[in-house]
């Protein structure tokens, strides 16, 4: 018996109908050539054929009945893959549009509590002959980054490497071939943890208390948005690949980072959005952005932080959205610099306990937004992967939303690619594909401006 | 503002992550000679465009943040379709196994509180090229009989008949074409009740301190068994469907019921499980048979009783355990027959009470059994019936099981056929489609010994 540990805990106690507390992330694959139908059902039969299941997807909660404050992991011995491993396919005519609506279902829908907290779904039935693999994994497990991360674990650089063992399988870091060493640098930060859900343990044991204590200052206001209301259990997913090339000409001529112009397309396209919705606020979206600090200590793991940026949606023309992104940016990170490592914590705590607090109580409502939507950029591989021979064409992550936050948008590096992934309150968010082509012109507008 | 009556609130009360709450049902339809691929997605989208959403499909909770003893009934007046009505398909080759499958997952997840609590799901790719509607409605909206009666809605005897309303969209009993009249005797019978979950409220209401004032008493006892356990949250499903004349030509042999003929197969397939299982009580196991009680007032509105018999599963010869199902059943009967009925309705309340007691506080494994499975049958079409050309293959009910009731086996008619339809908990019942098998062996068995 093995008491959950507080910041997983709190996943499993805040987690609700209304508020599944799993991330996700689906990934397109192209089969290798000249594979024939049964590619997507042999990968899925050798998924089954499994014989060791790792440690942490064997962990269940111990007792749905306990009392509540003294939950448990306990070991599944006996895992039944054929729940927790599905082969699906998509209606016809089997477009993106169909793999998305689907994704969006299953992303709504919460984990069996009974059993180890993970799925794995593989798709086949998409009209271009790829397949597609979406996964969930409760945050109680894994944070958004160690997911996606996770989720990398059977895939390799080389085509021609085949039965890789399967990312729920037990391996060991030290007995990896080397031709997987693609994206060490992210299997070294383990302990990263950059979307917002995993900074909310840290708001629940530092939280205020210490951000007032510190006398940190919010340095901007959130207006109240449509994003920032509460939430129901139904979701929304879209995603779509850029490439990176094309963000790399436009922060070179702003001489900017990647990641301003990541802010600046989601400005643009928020700003579209929300002008379509006849619900554009006065003052300017407040954007989370989720930061690594500096390393701690010799495990190497890393502190997680955050600045908040306004994203200029006030603001009609898109270089002067980016040069209110790249000034806020600016300060928050010169803020950032100048205070303790437990200043930083406990001003990133304070910007999302709100949240923390009102997921539990439903009193969002009451609480003024401290930011309308979190963007997080998240590392992803820089070469291109394979599994079993099938190339990695896009991830794109789906994380969590809560009561006043009822959109985020998160986006990894693959290979040559950015891959957005935007997650929405079905009934809040309305048309969240949209986003998707907002994004696409908010990027053109950007790439005529300079 | 409608407070939601007692029986529904309790349906809604009584819901858990383990205990969902709603009963479905799988249609299989054989598209029309000549249809094209595109057949089951143009349904689809006729129930997408239907323009009206009947009142109860348009009901929500009217809050989830509520104190639980003053959940109420709003109106949606924005049903979004989109989530509702749901366009699916299987994954190769596309076989029954395949669909069992997708259905089995899909039972086991809840119904979202922020919306109507129903959903279709229209299934394509089946390799023989018919298609599957899996439909979930709330028990606080429908008891099982009712949703299938429901789901019979938008099925006509003409093969001809196109453009049925959907089952969701308003109706007036008394503008319905002729052709609609094969099943009016379901139609009338509106308040009828059969499936278990249906008597619980009653329970909940009459209870056992009325049995015991009644002093009532429970003629059979039954043994533990693998199926009174507590259950987790994820579901097996399974269906089949078989010749009734099958059946009938054995119930005239034995001159017993069709019903006694259902028992029998039963008996036999749980027999040959639980061997199987190496878990075959000493003693037999005892079946909960919801039965229709006498007419009661003008409205034709039905009262629901159940009686107990003993499905002879300690004999291993068939026609000893026609003997003792037919015998235990007339003693039932007499007794009910003997009763008044408010002492039928608060026997009925004492097989079940305990089940509603402990899907609340989880003691089922202090009660001892009462009963050790419940078999439902539930009067469906004597006519084929097709739904815009497409004839209706079968109608494979799926209902809901307990805390201490982990096996449910619900049938019904459907013009020549009587189609059966499993559901169990998937942790509990392991291989619960071999059960299948033995439903066919144990008739084969009956049909050879008489």
């Amino acid at each position: 018996m093995n008491l959950i540990a507080p910041p997983d805990y709190m996943f499993l106690a805040m987690e609700s109908r209304e508020h599944p507390m799993h991330v996700g992330g689906l990934e397109l694959f192209t089969p290798p050539h000249g594979s024939g139908p049964d590619f997507a059902r042999n990968l899925y039969e050798s998924l089954l054929a499994e014989p060791k299941v790792a440690n942490m997807f064997r962990r269940r909660v111990g007792s749905a009945m306990a009392t509540p404050r003294a939950l448990t992991w306990t070991d599944d011995s006996d895992v039944d893959l054929s729940y927790h491993v599905r082969l699906s396919a998509l209606p016809r005519p089997g477009r993106i549009r169909e793999l998305l609506e689907t994704v969006s279902l299953w992303h709504g829908s919460l984990l069996d509590r009974h059993r180890p907290l993970w799925e794995i779904n593989i798709v086949e039935g998409l009209e271009d002959g790829r397949f597609a693999v979406y996964t969930k994994i409760h945050h109680a497990l894994a944070d958004g980054v160690s997911a996606l991360k996770l989720l990398q674990n059977s895939l390799v650089t080389d085509p021609s490497e085949l039965h890789v063992p399967s990312f729920f399988a037990p391996r060991n870091t030290s007995d990896r071939p080397g031709s997987r060493s693609a994206f060490s640098a992210i299997r070294t930060a383990a302990k990263l943890s950059l979307d917002t859900a995993g900074i909310i343990p840290h708001a629940g044991r530092i939280g205020f208390k210490a951000a007032l204590a510190e006398q940190v200052p919010l340095p901007l206001r959130a207006p109240r948005s449509m994003f920032n209301v509460p939430i129901g259990g139904a979701r929304r997913f879209a995603g779509q690949s850029w490439r990176i090339e094309r963000l790399k000409t436009v922060s070179t001529a702003l001489d900017c980072t990647l990641n301003d112009v990541v802010l600046g397309m989601c400005s643009g396209a928020l700003r579209s959005y929300l002008l379509e919705q006849a619900a554009l606020p006065e003052k300017p979206l407040i954007s989370l952005v989720p930061v690594s600090l500096r390393q701690t200590g010799a495990n190497g793991s890393n502190a997680v932080g955050a600045v908040l940026a306004s994203l200029g949606t006030h603001k009609a023309d898109p270089l002067d959205r980016m040069q209110e992104i790249t000034r806020t940016i600016a300060i928050a990170k010169e803020m950032m610099g100048g205070l303790s490592q437990l200043q930083a914590l406990a001003l990133s705590a304070a910007f999302v306990s709100p949240f923390a607090i009102s997921s539990i109580t439903g009193v969002s409502q009451a609480v003024p937004p401290t930011f309308n939507v979190v963007i997080s950029n998240v590392p992803g591989p820089t070469q291109p992967l394979y599994w079993n021979g099938a190339r990695l064409d896009g991830i794109y992550p789906a994380s969590i939303v809560m009561d006043g936050l009822a959109l985020n948008i998160t986006l990894t590096s693959n290979a040559d690619n950015i891959d957005f992934g935007l997650i929405g309150c079905r009934r809040s968010v309305p048309h969240l594909q949209r986003l998707l082509l907002h994004l696409e012109s908010a990027l053109q507008d950007l790439e005529r401006a300079t």
